[in-house]
């Protein structure tokens, strides 16, 4: 049995007022809110147990290493990976793509060379591939999705040409919810010989993801929308990629040996791990990864369905309200416009007063509200501690806003 | 009036037993323990204040922007540098070199190209430029230390030819405790029209720091050795230098513009700034800097100096230990062997037994290591919060250590 008025209480900013009134935070999408267990965590890991990894001898050192190293494991198990020398820990998505771009892809593809991308990738997929074009000469190919906000797996396979060097796509669009056939493009694209990153930073959120199962190159997460801390993450690179990869970041950690004339690299993953890590955050993003299996990742998933559901029934009920992404099995997140002359900041700013946390803008889709034709958009994206009576206090302060701006 | 007692009561852990014995913090150099109001900033950061940074429009995401783009004027004030707009948040040194080594210098330098390197620096200040050797034919010169470990800035000034593009220095040795005049060698290399980077994670936490004063380009600096949280740090960047770089890491924030054949890039600072950044290690960062500052950057220099008078007049009473390091401006920085068999790693063993930390191996900095030819050492590096007892305890300590193994 799903509690989420226990899961709340372990959430303490969950019981904050925002402008007097209780606090209805639905930005997930952006960053997620962190339970007890991950601020007690972060504490410990200061006051009681911190040093630097890997470098010392002395207790201190030795217990964090312990801890630290031990979140590689957790997110192995999290994303179903065999070998937990298949994780490389880091800052985040960002920082993982474009390790993938700079130490992958940056010395292997040639002028020509061309990668595709959906319609629907975040700025952190999107920007480093820029960097690829603007300074070799590599051709990106982009598929739209279609009015539902469907991405067709067989549509993405057959963007990829003779020149295709990688697909990079989403898991789970973070402006119009639509979980992506991962697999079907990856069997598509190894079919023709053509490694594949998928960016998990909201699908590792929202449902069980199994990296065997999806057979893809490189799976990239980032642990502060994983109820983690700031400034954590992960990225999973199969061993054949791992092993065509040269280092990215150079520093200690990473290196066997450093001479005046030369450098021998460390084993992977630490030759990808340069300098002195996120040490507590990463900590703290092991203890989120285990607060998350412990409820169940499924457990998590059918619960936000069920949010979705709910959302969806009462904004149908709303003629006034136009919905971005209509896909069947789209995960609770819900970017929408309000007919009449309101901007998006104007309707987040009047939910504001009631409490209601949601984004407006782009969210770092500029290409994607492109094609859909909206400047911008709110979007509500909810996690595994909102209610459906948060939705009732969503929906009733945008009835306000239809008042006061139609 | 320094009260060194006071401070500690500040630092939560320093009141805790290692292997039953009162912790003697002395691996300072490799990270430094918080005081209580940076762990409070970072559990108030997320139980009460959290959300996503500069794209919300909600109280918390403005609340948790504010106090996050506030530590970028903080940063600005301990460095003594005149706008924020020079400084660039990240995730500490070694991401900020490597964003100096592909951002600004790989697109300039050719095959040929030099950059003149002290033999004393950190891997940090090393692999990164390895990387241009490997990757692209640059050079790198290298100029020796003395016996004494000091470095001669006319030697580091000679060794700039026509084809050098970049000198890059630390401004204090994490192994030897030497202080750099930096700004001797930025005169002498400005002169010659090549710019400066210094590597600044030992010395801004232990003398006060005028990069106006220095005139350098670049200067690097890390959170955590800072009494700041993991993941946490910035760099200084010239207005000349950034104009003339390009962005490192792509993603959100750092954009104006994302289009399918495109991008505009955001101003700086900024365009340096990719992603989600560490928000909660920022802030955290922040207040580390504020309380320095509050004690004062002189008075914990002088604290720190007596340390190191102190531990020098008792080593010097040991002939059976030897320090690598006897430049006379130092940092209580004390790199030794003692004679006979005992190995670095088996002495620092026996101290954390008597609940001493220190730090052995070759401290991220081989090259150094090689010219003292000691494949080892073990390093006491002190902070503001240690003490002359614990001076005496570590001496105790390395006594037992010679009983032991000599």
């Amino acid at each position: 049995m799903y509690d989420v008025q226990n899961i709340r209480s372990d959430f303490p900013i969950l019981s904050r007022e925002v402008n007097g009134k209780p606090l209805v935070y639905l930005d997930n999408g952006a960053s997620a809110q962190k339970p007890q267990v991950v601020i007690d965590a972060v504490t410990r890991g200061y006051a009681e147990e911190y040093a630097n990894v890997h470098r010392g001898l002395h207790y201190l050192s030795n217990l964090a290493t312990e801890k630290y190293e031990a979140v590689r494991g957790k997110v192995a198990r999290f994303l179903g990976v065999p070998s937990e020398d298949s994780i490389i820990l880091n800052s985040g998505t960002t920082e993982g793509i474009n390790m993938v771009a700079y130490g992958w892809a940056m010395p292997r593809f040639e002028a020509g060379d061309e990668i595709v991308l959906s319609i629907m990738e975040h700025h952190a997929n999107i920007v480093p591939w820029h960097f690829l074009r603007e300074r070799q000469g590599v051709v990106i190919k982009w598929v739209d999705v279609d009015t539902n906000g469907d991405l067709d797996p067989q549509k993405v396979i057959d963007a990829i040409g003779p020149k295709t060097k990688l697909v990079a796509v989403t898991h789970m669009s973070n402006v119009l919810g639509t979980v992506v056939d991962v697999k079907a493009i990856t069997e598509g694209a190894h079919a023709k010989g053509v490694p594949v990153l998928v960016d998990g930073s909201q699908s590792a959120v929202h449902m069980p993801v199994n990296i065997s199962d999806i057979g893809c190159d490189f799976y990239a997460i980032t642990g502060h929308k994983l109820y983690g801390p700031s400034g954590s993450g992960a990225i999973y690179v199969s061993p054949e990629r791992m092993a065509e990869m040269r280092p990215f970041l150079g520093g200690g950690d990473m290196i066997k040996d450093v001479r005046r004339d030369g450098v021998d690299y460390n084993d992977a993953p630490m030759k990808f791990e340069a300098g002195t890590p996120g040490i507590v955050q990463t900590i703290g993003m092991g203890v989120a990864l285990d607060y998350m299996m412990d409820i169940g990742l499924d457990n998590i998933a059918a619960h936000e369905a069920s949010l979705r559901d709910y959302t969806k029934s009462k904004f149908d009920g709303l003629n006034w309200v136009q919905v971005q992404g209509q896909s069947a099995g789209k995960g609770a997140i819900f970017s929408f416009t309000l007919e009449g002359a309101a901007h998006a900041h104007d309707i987040s700013t009047v939910l504001d007063k009631k409490g209601v946390a949601v984004r407006a803008g782009s969210h770092c889709a500029m290409p994607l509200m492109d094609h859909m034709g909206v400047p911008a958009t709110c979007r509500a994206s909810f996690g595994m501690y909102n209610t459906t009576e948060e939705v009732d206090v969503l929906v009733e302060a945008l009835e306000l806003c239809h008042e006061l701006f139609s």
